[in-house]
């Protein structure tokens, strides 16, 4: 089975969900419905939601009740997007114009806290206290993890432990709520919610460590913005991190960020933009990327593991297909 | 009774919510904690968590459970203040220096983000799902009340109705809900339960409308802030809204506004400043100051009635005093 297959299959549920989004955003108030249907039709690749139905296969199976919880997931993460993109000063995601280069900074702030609103009502529907209680949990672990990107910007004395710690909270934890949801509200057994949470937190892993060794060597159309981009923002990913910290790279790379290392946290600092692209360049040939990609697929690898824990079903198949696809995907 | 006497009856409760509230905000994550800990000793009113503690007196009083109430509410206030000083770019509250002033945009924004979902976490504690469906759709209505002043700021072209919306939407819920919540979590009947919401509406209504005229009149020292601060960013508030409807100041404030009329919605307008001198000081000495009053005054009255259909003990005294001290508060 191919990943195309999953979704073909999941076809009528995804649209489903897609107009429930688009019901769960409808406001009146006019200027706010224009960000954020402009969010929403910048699309994405609806991992959350995916998730969250198919870990909603290992018990009884209600799209009804499960919407609640896919919906709720996506606008969380499209709500913390719209935030990062007031971080990032990013003009462009996924090739599409950002909200703040749309509007500016405050209507993209307060986006984001309409749609982390309306995912948080959506899911009061579900009268299940541990629901509500691990969704404002991973909440918080989001905000702390996006604190923490801020702080470690252009900070090189940081080690493997601060970025692992940074992209659990940022990208995996959220994944692996995804699947821990979709299988509580499907009333799965808790040997399975723990699998899946497991599952998903690995594959989420993967994805973020995948999504940071694309934004080097991926190709500059797919992704929808320059090559680099992380370390022009001074977000010090895994490639990077390895490259200053090896033996044989470590001064070259010191040399071409040395204003960097003597800056302040927060403020933006300007590296010539020779010595920004030669950097870049320097990474994206590197050990750093093998190293990145080796990770990677541990990760997947662990999250495959996962899956024997659960029956072998459809849905496990389909839920292999997906980390497969995570592990190798090019965009 | 006088306020002073209300809040030296529940000086211990209150102490009790400040350990509390200190608590739901300390984080390993430094950064975070030290923008939060400067937002919670930066200090207000408690006006909040006081009125949770007496709605919780027309049931079962319990503070181990209203705290969970009271302090989340007041960090969704917090947070929801921080957020607005990245809108109003505002460099001062309340005398102290703003967390965007101190530190940045983006870490105010992040500040806000954790202060909401540390706020939700707690009240996820009560496995009440009416209370988490109140307190969600409050914080939902209290975002698009923020983008109405977004799209409202420099409109002259908004009515009454536009601007007490915007205020019941900005203050008057979380006040309405602080006091529904409190006796909700105490088990008091429906019809309290009802009668403390519309107290809290009318009460927090006659507050915001206060506010607004403290922007004109009041005392810069005691306000922490120039007279006007309003007006100079763009919110145009009651006192200004009846001048320049009134048929004698309307040309005037035309006038002087003129550049303001013609501006785009969310882009900052330079008036100069003389002229926005002008204008302050035409409204601060005009009957808008006194309508303004006049609707505070209705607003506290409606509030006061509201209040008899509670039993007449100490706490329905106490939400008395309360409210005439809002009614005439100077600060």
């Amino acid at each position: 089975m191919k990943l195309a297959d999953i979704f073909f299959q999941m076809k009528s549920d995804l649209q489903y969900l897609e107009k429930e989004m688009e019901k769960a955003i409808s406001t009146k108030e006019h200027l706010l419905f224009k960000s954020s249907s402009h969010l929403l039709k910048a699309g994405g690749k609806r991992i959350r939601p995916i998730f969250v139905l198919l870990s909603g296969k290992f018990g009884v199976y209600d799209r009804e009740q499960l919407k609640y919880i896919a919906v709720a997931l996506e606008l969380i993460h499209m709500a913390s997007l719209v935030h990062d993109d007031v971080i990032d000063d990013s003009e462009k995601r996924r090739g599409k114009q950002t909200v703040k280069s749309l509007w500016d900074n405050k209507i993209a702030m307060y986006t984001g806290d309409y749609l982390f609103a309306e995912a948080l009502l959506m899911v009061t529907t579900l009268e299940i206290p541990r629901v509500h209680q691990i969704l404002s949990k991973a909440m918080m672990e989001m905000t702390v993890g996006e604190i923490n990107q801020i702080r470690d910007f252009n900070n090189w004395d940081q080690n493997l432990r601060h970025y692992l710690r940074r992209i659990k909270r940022k990208t995996a934890l959220l994944i692996a709520v995804s699947c821990q949801l979709g299988a509580i509200v499907s009333g799965a057994p808790e040997p399975y919610v723990r699998a899946l949470f497991h599952y998903g937190y690995n594959v989420g892993m993967a994805f973020q460590v995948t999504d940071d060794i694309l934004d080097f060597v991926g190709d500059e159309k797919k992704l929808g913005k320059p090559a680099g981009s992380d370390l022009r923002q001074g977000n010090i990913t895994l490639p990077a991190l390895y490259c200053y910290q090896s033996p044989e790279m470590g001064s070259r790379i010191r040399g071409m960020m040395e204003n960097v290392v003597l800056s302040n946290l927060t403020e933006g600092v300007i590296i010539p933009d020779n010595r920004m692209a030669d950097a870049i360049q320097l990474i994206r040939n590197s050990e750093g990327i093998d190293y990145a990609q080796s990770l990677a697929d541990r990760y997947i690898l662990r999250a495959k593991a996962c899956l024997e824990q659960l029956p072998d079903n459809a849905a496990r198949k389909s839920l292999l297909e997906v980390a497969n696809f995570i592990g190798k995907r090019q965009y």
